[in-house]
Parts: C-alpha cells; sequence; structure tokens
C-alpha cells in the first residue's frame, strides 16, 4: 500500500528526499555512454550509491520517452523494486484523459512499469482521476500548485473567492481521497502557498518538486509544509543531484549531493 | 504548417471528421490477430478504407503506452505520412510539464513520432506550453471544455465572473497563439459551451472529441462549432468506426461508419 509503504521509507532511511531521476542522455557522463543500456546504468549508479539516504525515486517519463528509452526507464524501475524493495518509485507523467483512456495511462504507470504512484492532472475532474485512484495500492498524486513560474496564470485564478489550486486541494480531499492514497503535488517555489495547502489538508502527504536547480528554499519549504510528525513531504531534486558531477565518480558526487539535501532537510524538521 | 495543413485537408475531401486510432488489442478482430504487427495491422486497414473521407487521424497514446506499443504507434503515424502526406496526424497525448519537461514531451510528440499535432493541458500555465507552441510547424491543441462528465467539475468553476473554460481560452487565444499554430479540444457532449467558445474564437480550430460512444449530436456540434466558412472543427470519433466490424471485413465497415458520419457533418454545415 502506498501511503504505509511511505510511512515506512520516511522512518527507515531518516529521509523525505526523494532522487528525480530524469538523465538527458546528452548529459551522461561520457564513462558510461559506451554501456549497452547507458541511461539505466546512469541511473543504477546513482540509485546504489543513494539508496539508504532517501524515500522515493521519481523519475520523469518525458525524458525516455522523448528517445524511445522505454527498456531504461522499466529497467530503472525494475532494479529498485528489485533490490531496495522499500523505497518507492513515483513515476512523474501528469496524466489526464477521459476515464476509458485515464485507465490505459494507469495500466501504463501501474502495471507496465510497476509505479508505487504516478503523478495526475486535474483539470478534467473526477471521472478522469478515479481510474488512479482505483488501484487502491497505487499512490495517486494530484497536481495542486505546480513550482513553475507561469503556475500562476489559472492556479491563482480567483474562484468564488478562492484560488484554484486551493479550490482543487480542497475539492479532491473531499472526494477522491476514500481509498487513502491521495498526494498533492505543491512547489517548493511557493513556500506561502504550501503552508496553506498544509492547514488545509493536514493529513495528505506532498511531492515538493523545486528544490535545487528551480531555486526553491529547503528550510521555507520543511518549515511550511511538514506535518506535526515531521514528515509529510517527499521533496524531489533532480538536476542538482545526478549532475553533481560530470566525471567516472559521479554515482559519488551525487551521494554527497544527495546526503547534503537530506542534511538540510532535517536540520530544518520540527524534530 | 498545421494550419495550412489543416485548411487544405478539410477541403481536400470535403470533410471534418477525424477517426481516433485507440485500438484496445483485445477488441481487434481475430483474423489479424496474428500478424507480426496486428495493431498497426488494424490501424493500416482502417487508414486505407478512409483515407479519402477525413482530415485528419488521432491515435491516443495511452491506448499503445498500455501495452508497450510504441513501435505500432511510429508504423502507424509513419504511414499516414507516407501514403497519405496531406491528412493530418494528431498525437492525442494531453502532455503538460514543466518547460524543460514539456520540451522533451514536445521532441515525443513531433521529432519521435512526427505527429502533425499534439493535445496538451493548460493547468501549469504559460510556461508549460511553450516548448510545443514554438513549434512553429506543429499544432499546439490546448484542452478548454473537454467531453467528460466530470468536466464541470473544474472547468465550470466560476473565475471572476467568468467559467475557468472561458478564461483558458481567452487567455490562450491572446497569449499562446502567435505562431497562429493553436487549436482548442471542446468537447461535442457541451454544444452551448461549444458556441460560446466559438463566439469568443472565431478564428481557432477545435478538436471535438464526444460524438458517437459519448453521445455527442452531430446537428448540434456543427451548428454550435463551425466557422463562417463552413470548417473550423476536427470531429473526432473513435469506437464507433473502428469497431463498425468485428469480422474480416472491419475496414469496409469503417468506411461504412466514416462516410456516414461525414455526410451528417456536412448535412449540417453552413454551405
Amino acid at each position: 500500500m502506498f501511503s504505509e509503504k511511505l510511512q515506512k521509507a520516511w522512518r527507515r532511511n531518516n529521509s523525505m528526499l526523494c532522487v528525480g531521476l530524469d538523465p538527458d542522455i546528452e548529459k551522461v557522463p561520457h564513462c558510461i555512454r559506451h554501456e549497452k543500456n547507458p541511461v539505466f546504468e546512469f541511473n543504477r549508479r546513482i540509485i546504489d550509491a543513494t539508496h539508504d539516504i532517501v524515500c522515493a525515486y521519481k523519475p520523469q517519463i518525458a525524458y525516455y520517452a522523448a528517445y524511445g528509452l522505454e527498456l531504461e526507464l522499466k529497467l530503472t524501475i525494475d532494479y529498485v523494486k528489485k533490490n531496495y524493495p522499500d523505497i518507492l518509485v513515483i513515476l512523474d507523467a501528469k496524466r489526464s484523459d477521459i476515464d476509458s483512456t485515464a485507465a490505459m495511462y494507469a495500466k501504463e504507470a501501474f502495471d507496465r512499469y510497476g509505479a508505487d504512484a504516478v503523478t495526475v492532472n486535474p483539470y478534467m475532474g473526477t471521472d478522469s482521476i478515479k481510474p488512479f485512484i482505483d488501484r487502491s495500492d497505487k499512490g495517486t498524486i494530484v497536481l495542486c500548485r505546480t513550482s513553475n513560474r507561469s503556475a500562476t496564470d489559472f492556479q491563482e485564478t480567483n474562484c468564488d473567492g478562492e484560488k484554484l489550486y486551493r479550490r482543487v486541494a480542497a475539492f479532491a480531499r473531499a472526494h477522491w481521497n476514500y481509498n487513502k492514497n491521495l498526494a498533492f503535488v505543491v512547489g517548493a517555489t511557493y513556500p506561502d502557498e504550501l503552508r496553506d495547502i498544509r492547514a488545509l489538508c493536514p493529513d495528505i502527504p506532498f511531492l515538493v518538486p523545486g528544490v535545487g536547480a528551480q531555486g526553491g528554499d529547503i528550510a521555507r519549504t520543511v518549515t511550511s509544509g511538514s506535518t506535526e510528525d515531521g514528515f509529510g513531504l517527499i521533496i524531489s531534486s533532480s538536476r542538482g543531484i545526478i549532475y553533481a558531477g560530470k566525471d567516472e565518480n559521479f554515482d559519488q558526487a551525487a551521494r554527497t549531493a544527495a546526503q547534503k539535501t537530506n542534511d538540510e532537510i532535517n536540520k530544518s524538521r520540527n524534530i
């Protein structure tokens, strides 16, 4: 079950850090480009070097789909599940469609790839989300307040007196958490909104992108978003960790960067 | 260029019909299941039987991704481009993400698969859409008012006096059409909203799903949504056409269903 697995993963490694596995093939170190599956090999070495200081890995499917690397994505997820079964794999895909098609996307994320959770977009409403939520053993992570600058275009729109992202959070919490497998995406770049959504939803885990390359502040993220028990967040960093090193010791450089990020997270926790 | 190609395709076949290629492998006729690439073979025969009475084909990527059928999707799109280069291929993917990731999704749709246009979700705002729009030779089709029942959950929200779908349409028309390659998804199941968005955006093509299995009325769709010149719509039907027949003559059954749908569309046009 998603929630239980997440609770255990946080505590096992005392970590709310999630490493985003978004390998741009042009940035993979030269030393492994001759491997048969270089992107998988890149991921594998980062996973082996960081598995004891993270709670989750988050492959972003677009980086694989752009280059036809479905096999390397599958190998990566299988590798985590086989070797580090306590660590979650979140497929970042931001899917959304009418119900029959959403069921196909749920099959893609959960059956084909075997992810523990998938990110989805709320714009189309309940019936587009239900095929994901109905997979009670898996997590459904709904975009609420995203980390990008233009998130304000629609998510800040005033809807009958409250902002759209808040409307989405309240609606999702009321209608989409019947299997207790709901989570939200809330960007680290907007700590005030993070605090606002946490007040509204004290019991829902947040996947928080936007620290590292996107500029989100870790201390403010943790103080604004963590739950009373000192957990509640899946704080994702990708480029700042996976490209920390450029030579053959890239995996150890990734570990050092991940350790530093996790130390910074833990320093700010209410524990 | 997307707009010019669409204008030509409408006129060439005197058709606003788009056939959705969403083959569920369990519904493909038994007679072709022994083929090497049965889903491609299914699509190929439907394409050969309908290419002169449609303006576009719209493969829904989830149906391929759920089963690892990327090759069959690629073969299908390549087949249309090679044999019927005047007909558009719209990749229905409803993508959305931060800019660097959206650029990867644009690469997936336009470079890997070579689609003429792709559907995208507006929830994340301008910077999530720009990597698609900046491909000036390709079309970007933004979800506005979708065809599903739960579309009302957020798209009907009152935003400072106007509904969210209307806000999205007005915003997109003002900010996202600088390359004249923008289109909207507006469901056939909501003809009043279709008329409303057409009044707001007289010059933007609409991709209209929801006729056929979803229950949208063709005559009301055409009178509510077509432009002054009698075109303006890409009316998509999938299940009602591709599963019209179940035996070895399924392609001719698809043609008959497509012809009937296109006749019904043309009967209602202001021409």
